[in-house]
């Protein structure tokens, strides 16, 4: 079923995307070795125990020796960094492997690497949690998202395709764009929506009124993602900076324009500039949720018993 | 078990909320009898149809008479009116009613309707949904969440007791505080965030590179709320104004610095500020995420084979 045919799949980083890539791997059928290297043999050690890759190793040069697909999983400037280390020395393998990175951006990255090497297809899965590590994955965490592949020039085809069967096995679908239009994109669909929820989180934190502890369903949803990982957000915050700036600036254009219709009482502006954004919303719910097969679904449910409803303040009609 | 006494609970407008607290009530073993008015027939038939609530009538005179416990559940600005027109014609009954209201603002709600019926109590739950209609109303909606009481200096005791009994049957937990403070304390917790969903949606809307259709998580939940009734939050916006646009000129402030640290590249002060973020948003958790008993949390996630799991972009560590 899976056209992914490669027998062993390194990853450079064990954590919570890696190891859900390699549960979903797993869950695929695909019948392939699962090896991982890391800086920190705890992750590793834990990633055995948890039957989510086969073996590790603390040897970089042995990790990637033989390694039919390399996955880069670490925080943007690491990866950045570690293929700058790695892609020379798999230049010199009698058989080079494909390796593919997961980081949120992807011009710094790619620059950072140097482009020379064929085999190196930098890659963006858009899908993540607020928690980190090897404990958190989860098989299902590509079901039906998006992964944005962003092949350069000089990238062979066949190697694109093999990370894009990779994914695919996994449960995503894949886009190709340039390195551009995704860092760009990027920056106004992910990377400026977490510096609005920290924004908002610190806002209120100030706050002597404590608002936080009056939050329902909205707040819950607004400052979730306030809980990522400070140190891969600093990094996308430092690697793709202009275009975040000019994804806020847009923002905040939009606020301010709200507050100006709010301080005029101007309520035929308010409720079509509501009603149009609800549409937009609306739109999107297909993607932004993605429609699951009925053995995920219920397989995230079993998953999910911790969690909550959906809910928010205040829809009353 | 449940402390509500009264025998029959009226609502003035069948929707989402007041068709969830009339299932609530009904989930908690109350039996007494639920009725609704509204200007739309086709809602309090359908309420009818599922078994929200036992009957309707179209004649407001008729609703209130005879009502122990009158719930008025419509956007701000209806309320507010309702409010007015009633509180006059229950002065004048033989045994007056208890009445309450769910609007999300309640300065402009008490000072329109008045304040001289000392049996009126107000109130807002903190819960909600971005779907409206009692055909969206679910038993568990106010389980574990809070309900703000703002009752007035002439407001009888027991008549808050008899509302506050009547959401803790629901399953939510009871807070007082003063009009002007929860004002305030809303704006910032549940309006000003509604209004950044709506501005962050309306942003991408108009970029070219339609920046939606590559959304994860992240981007699902910091929209989510763009999708609610454009006329309750027109209505909200208008009567909240002030304090709306004093919550959000704080978000802008907190936006405009993290933009200054991201354009001058100043990792430490990014890292730190992100790290103080997870911090404030963790220990608030529990609050965002009410615990919930097992069998509520079983018959939610029955509720919720349709939707998917917590997912955001980029938690890699």
């Amino acid at each position: 079923m899976s056209s992914f045919r490669a027998k062993s799949v390194v990853f450079l980083g064990l954590g919570l995307i890696s190891g859900s890539l390699a549960l979903a791997l797993r869950a695929s059928g695909w019948q392939g070795s699962l090896r991982a290297w890391g800086p920190r043999e705890a992750s590793l050690l834990r990633g055995v125990k948890l039957s989510v890759i086969d073996g590790y190793t603390l040897d970089l040069e042995e990790a990637i020796d033989g390694a039919e697909v390399i996955v880069v999983g670490a925080p943007p400037m690491a990866s950045g960094d570690l293929l700058a280390e790695i892609l020379p020395k798999l230049t010199a393998l009698e058989s080079p492997s494909v390796i593919t990175d997961m980081a949120s951006i992807k011009g710094w990255v790619v620059e950072r690497a140097g482009s020379e090497y064929p085999r190196f297809v930098p890659g963006h899965p858009i899908a993540g949690l607020e928690h980190s590590g090897v404990e958190s994955a989860q098989a299902t965490l590509f079901a039906g998202r998006e992964v944005i592949l962003t092949p350069l020039e000089n990238t062979e085809r066949e190697a694109v395709e093999t990370v894009a069967a990779m994914w695919r096995a996994a449960g995503s679908r894949i886009t190709t764009m340039s390195v551009d239009d995704h860092d760009a994109a990027l920056a106004a669909s992910s990377h400026s929506p977490h510096l609005l929820a920290y924004a908002l989180t610190n806002a209120l934190a100030d706050d002597p009124l404590d608002p936080m502890r009056h939050g329902g369903g909205a707040l819950r949803d607004m400052t979730r993602i306030a809980g990522s990982d400070p140190v891969m957000w600093r990094d996308v915050a430092l690697t793709n900076g202009a275009a975040i700036n000019a994804a806020l600036s847009r923002v905040e254009a939009e606020i301010a324009e709200l507050k100006g219709w709010v301080a005029d009482r101007d309520s035929d502006a308010l409720e079509r500039y509501f009603g149009r954004c609800k549409e937009v919303r609306r739109r999107h719910d297909r993607i932004l949720n993605p429609v699951l097969d009925d053995a995920l679904a219920q397989e995230i449910l079993a998953q999910e018993v911790a969690s909550d409803p959906s809910e928010e303040q205040g829809g009353e009609s």
